[in-house]
């Protein structure tokens, strides 16, 4: 039988303008919604796992249709709360080579913003989950959705269901009086497996420092945070918009694995890759007993997000599968 | 020399499903701005005016591309502010036959409804003008709005610019504290044309009733607010998403002029039609004489609009007199 | 608490060329999928009823988008089959005044053609169900389809789950061996609610003639099925393609209801019309206690659908409630 | 064995923005082509007959991309010639209701008004011909193109083919020093068949006067040119640029017969509608005996292209033979 | 006078979601048509080569689209016959990367498969032609098309005109109860000349094995079908979906001559380009006296078609012979 | 304040297929508007200065959406007049890889093309401009343009505005009588930079040879042609349509400076890089000291076109200075 996860976080209509078109040139919007968790979960989805995604919409067509784009991608959506008046945005234009793709957001004032303790019914969600997932940027959003993120994870460690954290230090997000270092640790206390990095665990807990092998950081985070049985990283190594380099990292508290180095050149789109990638690191650690393998999973997904239009990876486990055993030729399937 | 109108308002992001797909249809959002108030500027700058629109827009890739679109659309744009996070927006779901458009907005917290007074030099802007024009929408946005609203109107007063306003009694927009009745007296004072109904008159200033023949209503509004020169409305009959029947009414103090009625059907864009009428009765009034004949182009000029995407009416002048002067056959040009 | 309704058939793919484009001219098809009883249940889901609909698609990309497009539209998909080789299609050349619109079927060897009893658990999908909806496509397709078809409305009956049919006599789709006439008295003995034509009545079962007033036809039949309690029909006057006009009519065996006739022109998309006259007339039925009421509210949604792209009826209860109230201005909604 | 036409003009690219967009909205132009003559060629072609066109392109892609568009609609381009450095063109503006559709032509200097006499070898195009067709459009483009018309004209009467003139008076395209009054008289005098207008027949040949009925200025011009045999109009009453109806003439000598009037409301393109006339007249006299039952045909034909997007007529004979036999209802076709 | 080529095989309806979309993402289909030995026909057409291809679609709209899709192209298509109810299909999702292209083949039951020897005149369309070209797809779609297909080569022998088959080993094509191995070594002897792989000549034929050197396997194939006169292969190394290499290699019974190798990246449109190389083989061994030149110009043909869109290659004799001459910059042409 | 430029020159309209379709697949063209010196215009716009453009366009609809397209990007368009009846166009059929990009011109004729000193106010317009901006493209269309040109520049040398000239030697262009090599000297003399290359300073003044290093060549040039400060030059190595390699370079009469090397593969839009590399060029001079800094600034700005759709660069300051400091990588902006 299928695993399941569970996934909470702010989902967002994404806009972008068509192809490589500037803002200035728009006359028109691609539309598609994504977020941190919510890719994660459609991610594991395709990839053969059951998944629910917990989040909240205006009442209204727009609160509907961003509701559709979760079940039409496999979700179940029954969880979802509605309320507020505004869905929260991002605004997308897509560079190339040496022009960076643009990112506006507009999430002040949103539906999910005003997400509140008490809204959701955790016990009744998690009921039969084989794990929960969060990412940093939700604390960021609002003290009621931290609150609700830290309601979600309790009652996860008391039903004894796994909980994955994606977490990085975007201080810039931080807005609402709380800094990601006095909210942060509380957080990942209730966490099992960490998805960050040698940086983040510096800015956001001050251990360690920014350039510190992966492994020697990791190995701080998880004595500080000893319910932690993982942690892991990647390597990103941006040669251009048009092309990147991506690599794995696990420790496990006794060892450091690596996977091997994808090169990505003729990006498609490259948002979502992380997410691309932690929802890899979930399937990888749930589906398989070698941890290489399960980090080899990963980096596998998350190159293939690269080629795939929007936010979320929608990869077959088997075009996965193929990648990861090193069929990386891309020659056609007929 | 070509005459030169000045206008104040919001300027939205319009986002709407291609065709007549619904909401939860669209892959994709066309993308054009409008708002009551630019929609008359940039009508009256097609029809030969000079015409200069004044709003704020965030200080990013949206609020500049906005301000491009009035400068296509050949406003001069020099006296735009830009501060604030968000630019408002609304939605339109586009209804056919007895599917109604819907309409939603998303105005709360943007760049324009934290306007104050003092941001604008209304003595630079207003300088060489012939008009003034705001709608009742502007004050309905916010308190600040609606007090850079008065110092305009005020400012407009002192240097002998005629004031227009089109105004009407949208209730639920009145959301910061203050009602359309208590706001909209003061407003109404400083202007030498106002464009409304019976209906608007009896619900925002408790003169005669709503069912009343527009000449009484419009006489009762005259004898409260004396500045006032002409009062102008229209009666539109909607016998279905596509098809219309509009006709313009004129009350000078004296008289009652009614124009043709102008049966439209086939209806491409329902949008910003008010507002072409609107710009049609400033031009008609400050180009014709007789006002009779203003009234004809100003009715002529709302037909027209029912015919372009978009909120705003890009027809050039010598479309609106051909219509004026009762050639409804639409029949080619070579 | 939602009313359930179950369906059954194929759905098909859609495809268009753009517009009002012939086949010679298109360079692309739109894409949407579609089917007389998907139809139903999208429609009915739409109006706030939970919706399940079981067909079976090939085992391919193709297939799964086909799913996804029913989730999306908020069906339960859970016992939707898979195997086979290909989807059916049908290919619409969309037509306007005088022009025909014209569809091309490509259903031969679909998936669903290959259907055969025993694949589908029919007392697991009908558990908690108060509606089992078929139309007369079904039974044509092929011999495993009608005798599935039969199969499921066998155990509602048990079940106490009210069977509704939509039954007409398209001849030229019978190519399997067996006629419309031999079919369709078996299948119509199991139904409590059939939707025809005094047309169909006398095509079908060979009882009073093609153009006898319904409430004549309607009673023959139901003297012959005596499990029957109401027999729905609607006559469309077809001016155009782009002007039609509705009634609909209702016999219970006492007395024939008589619906408001609606006039629709200006026509969008009337694919799909009767489907959701027949979503209407079930949601009427379980809805109000008067029949006219139930009847008023199924012309009302048939004629929604009018101006709604694609197969399926989207609108909300709301908007079906308006047209009902007799609101047919089409009025925008702010 | 089909009926073979030969059409001779100039094929234009046409350049319309999406829609109902106006030319300062556009950011694409959609790309079909046509001319008046071709139009007719491939209306003749899809009714079955066959098809030649004659014209100049430019050598290079455009011209060539223009001749695959022929070809594409199935006419014969083997007697196309090359040269000259520019296609010519129109920009279509597309109106609706009371808005007038736009044309901007850029015809001056094209490939085809250089044409010469002798760039052509008419007898071995015109073998085996049943007729050839020319408007008066083409002898108003350039003197060489007066005199290749010309040519053909003489040698298609040599040949004892059948030719069919359609012709008006757009004075304003005459512009290389001669006048649609000096030119024309010499090329009518070859034609054995004649469309057009007492407001044409009047303004180029001085015959009756504008509003006369069509049987007298008929019997004038046949007087002034004995070979024609047949003179044929059609009126035209346009209600707005949505809704037109439609009524043929023919005056064959000594009867004017007279079609049903046929009335087309939404439009779909308006453009080529009296090209599809022209198609219609000429396949109706070349395969009915009864002139009624020709013009009946015409009618029809030239209904049905006011739904197609495009200057061509791309119905099918039966499409034309169902509206001609008084199916009008537009019903769908399965 | 140009050379003329007859070819003969199924043509496809090929439908891909746009750009990079998955299926699960696509809202339309973009539509072209191609089919192996139909995509040599029009390429050898672009070059300047008379070209004819036969083939088999259903006689209703589809098909003819598919046909004025060759006119367009520049075939003729005068023996095309019609008959059968659905066109063969393709659905293409187009990949990146390391993601690989999918196709989903819809060719079970299409007018073509089901084509029978007696049903074309075989020595009506040959006549006067310099090659006839059939490729491995052909016998593998129905016993009826091996037979057609094997008529037309016994014909083309007897007239002299030469036979070039593209032959390979889809084992999961042939599903109608004859193996490949079965089938083709009778077609192969009619041939003159065989483009096909060392894997391809050990899987059909047993010579061999799968990675012998080419000029080694070449030679067993010619010793085994004596009537070969050339046995020409290419070598495709793919380095992912975005970027591949190609080279060339032609047997001739003496020496193996191999080509340049092409670096190919930033790929537009993979498909087709095995065809281009075929039509680049047929063109360079009818035009140039030295094989190794015929060899560059296949490959550079082969190369150019990875950069059109569709699949067939669109160039013009001009572009590839100045790629074959060593002009790789893509430098643009003013 | 912002500096200020004045550009003169032709604008053409550009008709592009999407995408990488060819022109015998284009079924629409993308619409925008480009030109060498109004390139330069709306890329100094965009970097902050304040820029105005003139020109010509025909008093239609066209030339007002032309105007428009120049107002939506900064640029000031009160000078620009308004004659004759054609605007200047060219085709662009985008290439990729081993296919270059192929453009057919339509110029002759254009209102540009008949512009005559005399009508235009260059006093006025040059009043307060800190350069004047002219392409060698703009002699090449007509003896009139020469004219203007010169007269444009006699007046700036009078003002003591500072006049750069981006000049070469497209010999296929001079077809009104007049060579090149006839013209170029007075203009040049006039010029206080020039962008150019060894290759035409040889072909223009007959200096140097075509291989020379560019600073002897730059040497001479500004030997003979004294009023010179600066001559700037530009290395371009195509590897591939999708693969460029550039690199300026910089004359004072006494120093050559050398940029880094910038390789920009995955090309999106390669028309219009030298343009962008021109206003880097006087950007650089007018905001830098150091003309090392305003050559490194120029490269970057064209590197960055290279990723923009359309002719003109709408990049940022903030956006070239990134990519001037070394950061290539073109990592998200959020």
């Amino acid at each position: 039988m299928a695993k399941k996860v569970i996934t909470f976080g702010e989902v967002m209509m994404r806009l972008s303008p068509p192809g490589y078109e500037t803002f200035s040139q728009a006359n028109s919007f691609e539309l598609v919604y994504g977020g941190g968790e919510a890719n994660v979960a459609i991610s594991l989805a395709y990839l053969g796992m059951t998944a629910a995604h917990v989040t909240r919409f205006p009442d209204n067509g727009l609160g509907k249709a961003a509701t559709q784009f979760l079940r039409k991608h496999w979700l179940a959506t029954d969880h979802i709360i509605y309320g507020g008046s505004m869905i929260g945005k991002y605004f997308l234009e897509k560079g190339a080579v040496h022009r960076p793709s643009q990112v506006i957001y507009e999430r002040a004032g949103s539906a999910f913003s005003e997400i509140e303790t008490g809204m959701i019914d955790w016990e009744a969600i998690l009921s039969g989950a084989d794990c929960f997932h969060w990412t940093g940027i939700t604390p960021a959003i609002s003290a009621g959705a931290a609150r609700c993120c830290l309601e979600a994870m309790q009652m996860a460690n008391e039903m004894g269901i796994w909980v994955s954290g994606d977490i990085n230090s975007r201080e810039n997000m931080w807005n609402y009086g709380k800094t990601v270092q006095e909210a942060m640790p509380e957080l990942v206390s209730h966490c099992d497996l960490v998805i960050t990095s040698s940086y983040g665990i510096h800015e956001m807990f001050g251990l360690g420092d920014k350039d510190m092998p992966f492994k020697d950081s990791a190995a701080l985070l998880m004595d500080r945070f000893p319910r932690i049985k993982k942690v892991i990283g990647k390597t990103r190594t941006t040669l251009s918009a048009s092309h990147h380099q991506i690599k794995g990292h696990l420790w496990d508290g006794e060892t450091c694995q690596g996977s091997e180095t994808l090169n990505i050149t003729h990006i498609v789109d490259r948002v979502g890759t992380g997410d691309a990638f932690a929802a890899g690191v979930i399937y990888g650690l749930l589906h398989y007993e070698d941890d290489t393998e399960a980090l080899d999973f990963a980096v596998a997904a998350c190159a293939l997000k690269h080629t795939i239009p929007g936010d979320v990876n929608l990869v077959s486990l088997q075009q996965v599968l193929s990648l990861k055993d090193g069929n990386t030729s891309g020659a056609i399937r007929r």
